[in-house]
């Protein structure tokens, strides 16, 4: 049996993102699931995402917490009402706040690992730190508000 | 004559940048100018640049914030050093925090405008402020720590 990622559980109108969306072509095709308590996603920079020659440009780091944070609090969400992920109705979190605090030089050629916590769940509201780990090492660490998805946003 | 965007005049070995680097065929090529004592950049997001359908995806946002801020900030450093932009020894800075709030979907279709303000500036650290705009309405607020780039970051 293979699990699916949070993001493999969108719907399929809400899987067009480009850091996370299954259904986008273009895009970094985050992937996130639970590990214990913590939320874990795995991200191989590709040679074009370099800020200065030899590190990872700060942009795809923060690009990576956001949807890493959003899947995270999807996830976070349907445990805390009981339910499986994927079940309708959708609970799909978008970013409210977003704050990085970059640590040291993250490097190219590794493969990012991102694990998340859940800080505090609220119906409409969840708050998740990040840290990106590049050979074992905190590069980056994220915080990231996150509110449900206003209706107003929903694809008809 | 034209004006060469901030990014135009880092020098080659620092142009390569996912954001806003001139060498870098697959990155955003984001670039920036002063405009009074604000600097502003403009950015049309590309069709995969979604979040949901019809609203720009949060990354790109943090990306366009992170790039422009930190091109804000080298301008601002030559400014107060009295320097020409592009007259060596580079000033080049990197990311220290980057925090953003994101106020309003930003919707697709629209060039996006970013204003910056430099709301500090020392030898080593300089901030800057920067609202997104789309159609004249502020959609994200960044504010962005800035740190003079590490001599061991420069490529050799």
């Amino acid at each position: 049996m293979t699990t699916l990622a949070f993001q493999d559980l969108y719907p399929d109108e809400l899987g067009h993102c480009y850091g996370c969306g299954k259904n986008n072509d273009h895009g970094l095709q985050i992937k996130s699931f639970w590990e214990g308590k913590e939320t874990v996603a795995h991200f191989e920079p590709r040679p074009e995402h370099t800020a200065l020659p030899g590190y990872v440009y700060g942009g795809l780091i923060a690009s990576l917490i956001d949807c890493h944070g959003t899947g995270s609090a999807a996830a976070a969400a349907y445990k805390a009402n009981g339910r499986d992920m994927g079940s309708e109705p959708a609970l799909r979190f978008v970013t409210a706040n977003l704050n990085v605090d970059f640590l040291a030089p993250t490097p190219m050629g590794e493969t990012l690992e991102l694990r998340g916590k859940i800080k505090e769940i609220k119906e409409k509201k969840v708050i998740v730190e990040i840290t990106v780990f590049a050979k074992g090492k905190a590069c980056a660490k994220g915080s990231i508000v996150c509110v449900k998805m206003p209706a107003s946003m929903m694809p008809s």
